[in-house]
């Protein structure tokens, strides 16, 4: 019988303390040690930042480690639990889904104590780390294929008040773009199992395409933000500077109506930026025939007043493949 | 025995033509028919662009569609011929080397008649097409993984005469880098055949990252340009707008000693952007481990004045792993 899941270190310690979270061994692999950061300075709100539950979205393991460096300095009050990587193995095959399983890891919540590797490290965190959280910043982003602004997203929460606070605590990052996703596979999902728990969940996305130094500053300018939002840091919310933008929007998007879909296999040329706003009929982008240059190209237009939320990147789609998302300004 | 690699249609004809070049079937798959668009108007120069060499560069391809559209109406004499996509297999799967033989396009040039697919691909580009060309366009670009800013590269040819007009014609581009390569890797390369016969060969890597609109625009005012300069087109040329700045450098690199290495394995964070300029001991960048976070994190720093010319997207790295590539302003 493997053992169960533990921490190396006991968070109800005062002060700063760094250890590990392990996932016990199971029939796939062995036993995995996620580096945890634990911050206690007392009463005051209670956050969990986690990263890298996808392995191509290292976003959110860089920013998080940059908090580790400068918030020994700067916490005031309340509690910070950070774990960067959730899921190490497939942070180091870059890829999405973990290796060993061939998992979503973001679908498996709550996990399983018995389960393959994603469920067994679900289950760590679902009862040893999301209890100690009031509030919880899953960081994630939308990967290389595809331009999409630095963003923080939700889901729609059947409670009112949830809801409203969850927006509350989303608008705080002072990202470009704040967006409330109808997303219909949410089963599994570690938003779902916090939020049926009461608390605040924020997924920031953030960005596509490669990370670079300014698209870091921004993001953790964002997370900044929403530390001081939750009164555990002291300081001037700002929002950061974006495409010579100093701005926020809130929209909402729903899937899969707000999902344009490509008619055609072929090249596909994006015509437009993200947050452009379209109108009824503007062209977004061409798909190309690859097999003659005297076949037509195939236009793709809005079918309406929105706004370009993501893009995908050009390249080859296939029929039927997602290749914008748009959204609308949140109807309150 | 199969059939040789042919046109369509004939070079000869005046005026526009939209054809295929057919690329014969062999062991490994069916004949292969690539889009070809030719437009002859009589004396001047002659030029060929190529663009979908490595399927995972989707730039060049969407670049040549772009100039099929305007061309017609554009060009005043001489000859172009567009081959937007030199390999749909690489395309269709978005590989850099083509599926089939699991070949590198770009290393097997002049290719063999009776060879692989990529070796038939390059056997048919060289014999039909490049004989009717004084100067290459081939379009590639640096890949989702990395931040590169939009570029002409080249390679340093022995011959004086020709490597001047080469840096000449790739800076008539006027994109915001101009880059001479020293690159060992040279057998094989479209580049190196095209110059030993004398041609100026440039080799646009058209940046980085996801291909949005605003890409999209700076490298079709880069080809623009350089049509321009070749006298094949009417116009002012013009500096595109790249991160608000309206200007060009040509650099030289080398390779390996400009390749800075990942000394570790870990979670690669970028600290600085293309085209900064670093000093010796400038932060470039940061390697975190992923195992524990009380281990050291290990600096990268510049090994002495020189210009960013392309980063690696924050990502996990292996040991040796290239993570930054620098240069120097061009000794003339």
């Amino acid at each position: 019988m493997s053992e169960a899941p533990h921490l190396t270190f006991d968070l109800e310690k005062p002060g700063m303390s760094k250890g590990h979270l392990i996932v016990p061994k199971g029939a796939d692999c062995e036993a995995l040690s996620l580096p945890v950061f634990s911050l206690n300075k007392g009463e005051g709100p209670r956050l969990l930042i986690t990263g890298g539950c996808h392995g191509d979205e290292l976003e959110g393991p860089i920013v998080a480690r940059r908090l580790v460096e400068w918030l020994p300095e700067a916490q005031t009050c309340g509690r910070v639990i950070i774990v960067p990587v959730l899921n190490p193995p497939a942070v180091q095959a870059c890829s999405r889904n973990t290796p060993v399983d061939g998992l979503n890891l973001n679908r498996v919540f709550p996990g399983r104590a018995d389960g393959l590797l994603s469920e067994r490290i679900a289950d760590a965190v679902s009862r040893l780390l999301l209890p100690m959280a009031d509030t919880v910043f899953d960081l994630h982003s939308y990967g290389p294929g595809w331009e999409f602004p630095p963003a923080t997203t939700t889901h729609p929460v059947a409670d009112p008040e949830l809801m409203a606070k969850t927006i509350k605590m989303a608008e705080a990052f002072k990202l470009p773009m704040t967006l409330v996703w109808e997303h219909p596979e949410t089963p599994g999902m570690f938003d779902t199992l916090a939020q049926n728990q009461g608390k605040v969940f924020v997924c920031p996305e953030l960005g596509g395409g490669p990370i670079g130094a300014e698209a870091l500053a921004i993001y953790e300018a964002g997370v900044r933000n929403a530390l001081i939002a939750l009164g555990l840091v002291d300081g001037k919310a700002e929002f950061p500077t974006f495409r010579q933008q100093k701005s926020s929007q809130t929209l909402e998007t729903r899937r899969p109506s707000d999902e344009l879909k490509s008619p055609a296999s072929g090249i596909f040329e994006p015509r437009c930026s993200i947050l452009d706003v379209v109108k009824q009929g503007d062209l977004i982008g061409i798909v190309h025939p690859m097999e003659s240059l005297s076949a037509d190209s195939t236009d793709i237009r809005a079918p309406g007043t929105s706004v370009v939320c993501g893009i995908r990147s050009g390249g080859y789609v296939k029929v039927d493949e997602c290749i914008v998302l748009l959204g609308r300004p949140l109807n309150r």
